[in-house]
């Protein structure tokens, strides 16, 4: 079928899936959870396949190590499922209700985005938990995962599928997309698809960003910083620096540039330098710093350079000032930290950097929806409006607005003995 | 100056009007209002030139009427400014508070988006309002109003610009372009500008979003349908229709296309031609609706079509899904009513129907920010992400998340002896 086909089979489905009850998602998100585990055998072969071929192309090893999927991650997936499952229902929640004039009520209602487009890399389990959001949102989901998953992404999307129907979701509400070219077309399908969510690397989300006029929900870069104020406490900045930098160096939230109000430069460098180079952090300085610590020279890219390695640029500030204004001219506005001990100081820079994360004296690597509370994640967006940060299952929501009448017509509100609205509060949920 | 190095200004002027303190906003909202009314002759002098070029180019009479500022409006924009001082500052505002652990705090905390870029046409009050909605939410502005008010809108931005600097405000938060080909230029800052409101006509708005990969908030077409149901109250139907059709014809939630269940169709439609012929709409009917009135025949373009005139397209349908299939396909998401007696049955038609508004017995005119309540409005979105609908100065906002520590590392969370994370919800405002 072609896709464009496809994504309008999908769109029906999404109109009738927005209003699908709560317990019919339910049931289907139970009844995925139990046929995954009744085919985890099936399952686990399919992804041996997928493992054979991945080696025999010699894959990456971190990347087989996101390709395997085991009974483990099975187990994880369904408990994660039944942790949807207990969730309340986000669809139809009253956000607001106001009397317009007696019998007149509007309500703002919550309500799913409509259809998904998902991208994502290597992880089957992705596949599971993002079809899982969407269902438990509402949405209706159009999905391509790498093609060294193909087979066991295959296998995924058939018992999703299955176990929704036999439990009344409509028809074609999710679908797996199987080449590039489908994600090519995909991205300009925007009378079909309401949102796009890419995961992967930089280069394939701007790739994403660039080519289509669907809105995304993502960030490519993740440039962050720390900022060690002229009132930090040094033993705690050498502490969050080496977490920040070294706890995971391939992530978005790990720390790129470290900025030092040069009045603690000469103090705090050398005792840094140590603690990182205990790490194998390799350090590149501007020149102010290169004149207290030995290290290669930053230059005019590092400060725009998302290593994910263990490499971390440094620079001498005059000022927290300087130090934000650097921070929102070459960060990617995702996580940037300040270490100080003054209360009014860190208000200043939480308030003035345009970052979806500012955080006062810890490490920048909390920046996820997990450590943040927020349940299973979407993504983390570097977006300015709809969601921002780590990004939990309201960002697959929007809202409606329901106005309840009993035959009121404009005119009446307008001209000679024209009503007044009342626009009063009211304490009710939606009930239609 | 060239756009860019403007637009480079105004994102500076952004990150510091962002943490404006709301005394600060207020007082340069008060002293905007008082230098209009102070300047209200010099400002009746720019707009009587700008009239007297537009006579002579002969605008058509409605722009004519919009294009004229007197007395009368700058007082009503006057009273507009007050009621927005006399609002709660909607940035800082604490959305979410968690516990992550002891002395762990994350909050979700309201702020500006940016920079917004605003385009309109004709009414220099819009510039105003815009303007005044923009600083109150801490949102820098770029705005390019229509070339027949080029007089009024300059000495307005001039005025505007000097009460902000003479209350403290950034110097360049506000910006007016001046001719076309820099909106051209501006839609392709998406470094720079981080939302684009376009007011004006459908093809002035699609041109906007064909042309940019900035968010825009908006909508082009507003294809508002009512559809009859097989339990409607036909007086209602009536008195609904005659409204939502002719209250005023020229706007985006004025009905385009009626929608007539099968059974109730003979009996309705001619009381009905009735009723909008003395109101001058022309009918254009399906081969069904003919059958039964003597109307034009309806054009499949016709479905897709925003007359904006005394134009009105009537399909006969053998179902409520079939009016909603209708709706979802040729409408545009704006705002479509049923009339019918049987709550289950609205209630499905409000669940199904993919609109930004959806209405019970009551005119679809209804839909604008004013009536609904919202205060000034910004516009009315058609989007499915952010906002939709009539929004409010709550579509200008967006939110950060502010991590309050005491030393924290990620580290700690992870392995053997892992901290856990409370994730309690807190019952506090944040005060950094």
């Amino acid at each position: 079928m072609e896709i464009t086909d496809t994504a309008a089979l999908i769109k029906q489905a999404a109109y009738a899936l927005a209003a699908a009850a709560p317990e019919t998602k339910n049931r289907a998100l139970e009844e995925i959870a139990r046929v995954l585990r009744e085919h985890s055998a099936d399952l686990i072969r399919a992804n041996t396949g997928d493992m054979a071929r991945a080696e025999r192309e010699h894959l990456a090893a971190p990347l087989l190590k996101r390709l395997k999927f085991n009974e483990r991650k099975i187990n994880d997936l369904c408990k994660s499922i039944d942790a949807l499952v207990s969730l309340p229902d986000p669809v139809g929640r009253t956000m607001e209700a106001r009397e317009l004039d007696t019998g007149l009520e509007l309500f703002k209602v919550s309500c799913p985005i409509g259809v998904i487009g998902v991208i994502f890399e290597s992880r089957p389990d992705a596949l599971v938990q993002i079809a899982c959001l969407c269902l438990k949102s509402g949405n209706a989901v159009m999905l391509k995962g790498g093609s060294e998953a193909a087979r066991t992404n295959k296998l995924l999307a058939e018992l999703i599928l299955a176990a929704g129907s036999s439990c009344g979701l409509p028809e074609n509400w999710l679908s797996l997309l199987e080449t590039r070219e489908d994600v090519r077309r995909m991205l300009k399908l925007d009378g079909y698809i309401d949102l796009i969510i890419p995961r992967g690397s930089n280069e394939f989300v701007k790739y994403i960003m660039d080519n289509t006029s669907i809105p995304v929900l993502g960030h490519a870069d993740g440039i962050c910083h720390v900022y060690v104020d002229e009132q930090a406490d040094l033993d705690m900045a050498v502490k969050i620096i080496a977490d920040s930098k070294c706890q995971y160096v391939a992530v978005c939230n790990a720390l790129e540039t470290l900025l030092v109000h040069r009045s603690r430069a000469a103090e705090f460098l050398p005792t840094l330098q140590q603690a990182l180079e205990e790490n194998g952090v390799e350090l590149r300085g501007c020149e102010r710093t290169r004149a207290v610590i030995p290290v290669k020279a930053a230059v005019e890219a590092d400060w725009k350079t998302e290593y994910l390695d263990l490499i971390l640029a440094v620079k001498i500030v005059d000022s927290m000032d300087q130090a934000i204004r650097h921070i929102n001219t070459y960060g990617s506005h995702h996580t940037d930290a300040i270490v100080t001990a003054a209360k009014e100081r860190a208000s200043r820079f939480l308030r003035l950097v345009d970052s979806a994360d500012v955080f006062w004296n810890c490490s920048t690597r909390f920046s996820d929806g997990y450590r943040f509370g927020l349940g299973a994640e979407v993504g983390i967006s570097a977006n300015k409006i709809h969601a921002r940060g780590p990004v939990g299952i309201e960002g697959l929501l929007i809202y409606k607005w329901k106005l309840i009448g009993s035959g009121q017509v404009a005119a009446d509100y307008t001209g000679d003995g024209a009503r007044d609205f009342s626009h009063k509060k009211l304490d009710k949920e939606c009930d239609v």
